[in-house]
């Protein structure tokens, strides 16, 4: 009995239009990145445990796919070791071995392997795949691909600005409006700090998260639930309601944070972000938004998120800055900043809005129909000048009924078809017809080229 | 205390310089593959165990990496199995899924479960990492690249003789001399169908291969040794001796094979590539060699090999073709033929002959020395005018010593520097130096970019 095969749960195979069209995402990416002087680096796949455990919280730990030793894995196991059956606890000596989770850690375990070849400031970008033992559902996976990009060794803000111009000019590239939201991670450390409540910063943040949506008066009383007193409450008042302009919005924080030096700075550095940024031409909108909050155990200054505006699906991209990337594996004071965008969502977006390119890079162009005999080999030599002129050509290998080449023409969308038989034979000419008209035309092989660049 | 970090054996990191090189392989390749109308796909890194198991011998089984099942993996498990330890029993107790160690096992997979979308016949390339528990040696990785190119659905000779014009193309392209060794599998089979010994067919093909090495009298010396009776080996003289041009090989073969129908089928197969290929001019050198038997049980017609002639370094490509290829997941009948390019040989090969183009695409073109202040913000809008022409370029993001922004420049090997200082803000001019020739020229920031299309 023949196995029926499957793949892994949460894991995907990739046709042809699907690798086109991921193809035309990263390549947008790339572009861009290249253009701002970002280069490429790769990390094998597996990575040691000892390299990936302990970065990503107790649930992350649990989500590393990890590889079995090979030979004898019992090694080093003690019988009862054995029967205790604890899953958790025994990983480590049945695998030494994990697929990577982020590009992050081993970004951060690259520069501290290589920190004698790299020049620094470091501008980096990685695209490859992740894996995470998540569970499976509608646009999660347990592999997808991550596009980063980081600046290590430097703490200049025109590094955040040049990652915001590259989010804005992909999205643009890709023809997909987006609001790009700011904040800063010290901005909201002035808040908590202001009113003396450090240990309450995720409340805060989602009452301020909240205030569309429920209103002001249901906001506070979430806020005298969550344990924070009345006095407190009124001196948030003025940022759970913060709006206006970006700017308008740093100058009342600048009032209300006046007594916390560290809120200070993130207004500062937000200002400074967001003024640079007006030198150039931003297609796409610019919102400072205290709720945005991604990563707080991570970053420690700058911190973004990009929406779409036309279709909700999350945000489809993401970042901020980070002290002591590398300081885990021995490398203290490397400053970083960095961004990714997430490739399945943008997928689902411009299949969504329609805006993958029509025109096609990794397409036939032209099937030579296959009749046998001397048609044949006169077929071929004509078919090996036409890709000698760099179009993409093939014939069909096997003498078949005509309606089946044609079918497989259309198939594999070859917009236009040669067809070489005996008559066409003993005038030395070509029958190309255009399949999207159903246009037949008969033509010297000289033209070929010609009509097909037309 | 901060760990040290490694990577495991037989893995690598990928610097900038060196994925640029892997990328100018990837995508001659790539562009070769597209010319002749083949089409990408991706297969997830996981495939199930019960996909790999069993396909590539019992040593294959050993090597896979075998991916350890989430949560409880003691599930399933008595205590008498876990403390009778036997590792290779319990594996699929433990683990459900592995990573990919070919490329052919998963496209067979592919077409199997895809079989209904598919267009046949299907031309496919996959160029993916796959992954072998080897023991790591110089040139032999635990993680590397394949580039395969098959076609399946057709039984036309005309497949063979495309791969080995993509063969042709691609080295041509690479400037690297090959030989494209091509031999049959029927030809193998009529040989010792010839002699009424099956099952030597691998001590028949060492001899051919010794020849040159040993010489006549020490290979049929051999033969006796191996158990092959003298009749045998005098009919056994005229292939061992085989010599000539490949059409001369083949007319002898077709004498000598007289008897044995498949050996003929395979000579005639031979004939009709080889002729067929004469009205194409290859760049390269074709020989059939009978010594040439890569995956006896797995190829059942054309078998190939490339061998570069200015380097020893073993085969840089090879294939063939093998029936029954997704027999094994119930879909009998289909043919296929294919080929695959050694990557990591070929990086070799291009390192050591010093092939690969001096003009490299992902680097920088110009970087911006940054003084910080005023004249950091006229740089930026130039900047922004460079990169809107599609120049890539960048900006020191710090304001550093003037040499340590040179030696960045150096390091990234980026040719143009723009340098912005007191002098130039006040004349509104850009000093460019050329970082070959130390060459400084005092430009209006409107002849930049001639300046460097130059």
């Amino acid at each position: 009995m023949a196995l029926k095969p499957t793949i892994p749960k949460g894991t995907r195979d990739f046709s042809p239009v699907e690798i086109e069209k991921r193809d035309y995402i990263f390549s947008t990416i790339r572009n861009v990145y290249h253009l701002y002087g970002f280069q490429p680096i790769e990390t094998p796949a597996m990575e040691m445990l000892s390299t990936l455990m302990g970065k990503y919280g107790d649930e992350g730990d649990k989500l590393l796919f990890k590889i079995q030793n090979s030979g004898d894995y019992f090694w080093g196991l003690t019988d009862d070791e054995l029967l205790s059956r604890n899953s958790a606890k025994l990983v480590s000596k049945f695998c030494e071995k994990g697929l990577r989770y982020d590009l992050t850690v081993p970004f951060a375990r690259y520069v501290v392997m290589h920190r004698d070849e790299i020049s620094f400031p470091f501008k980096r970008y990685q695209i490859q795949p992740v894996w995470r033992a998540d569970r499976p559902q509608k646009g999660r996976y347990r592999e997808f691909y991550q596009c980063d990009a980081d600046v290590v060794g430097s703490d200049s803000l025109l590094n955040e600005v040049e990652l915001m111009q590259i989010i804005d000019t992909v999205f643009d590239r890709f023809g997909v409006r987006v609001c790009i939201k700011i904040n800063n991670r010290k901005i909201l450390s002035g808040i908590v700090e202001m009113i003396d409540e450090t240990n309450k910063i995720a409340d805060i943040i989602s009452a301020i998260d909240k205030l569309d949506k429920i209103g002001l008066e249901n906001v506070n009383k979430d806020l005298v639930d969550k344990g924070i007193n009345s006095e407190s409450i009124a001196k948030l008042q003025p940022i759970i309601q913060l709006s206006g302009a970006n700017m308008e919005k740093l100058s009342i924080l600048k009032n209300v944070l006046a007594a916390s030096e560290v809120g200070l700075k993130g207004v500062e550095e937000c200002e400074c972000i967001l003024s640079m940024l007006g030198n150039f031409k931003l297609k796409n909108e610019v919102e400072l938004d205290l709720a945005l909050a991604r990563g707080l155990n991570y970053y420690t200054g700058a911190i973004l998120e990009v929406k779409t505006l036309d279709m909700q699906i999350g945000s489809v991209a993401g970042g901020g800055r980070y002290d002591n990337l590398t300081e885990v594996f021995g490398m203290a004071g490397v400053s970083g900043v960095g961004i990714s965008f997430g490739a399945d969502r943008i997928f689902d977006v411009l299949n969504q809005l329609d805006l993958y390119p029509k025109e096609t890079i990794n397409r036939t162009k032209l099937l030579f129909v296959n009749f046998g005999g001397k048609e044949m080999d006169y077929s071929l030599s004509i078919l090996s000048e036409v890709r000698a002129k760099g179009i993409r050509a093939e014939m069909f290998p096997d003498v078949a009924k005509i309606n089946k080449q044609m079918s497989y023409a259309n198939d594999k969308n070859i917009p236009f078809v040669a067809i070489i038989g005996e008559n066409e034979l003993k005038e030395g000419k070509v029958t190309l017809k255009n399949m999207t008209t159903g246009e037949q035309t008969l033509i010297k092989p000289l033209q070929l080229t010609a009509e097909l660049l037309k």
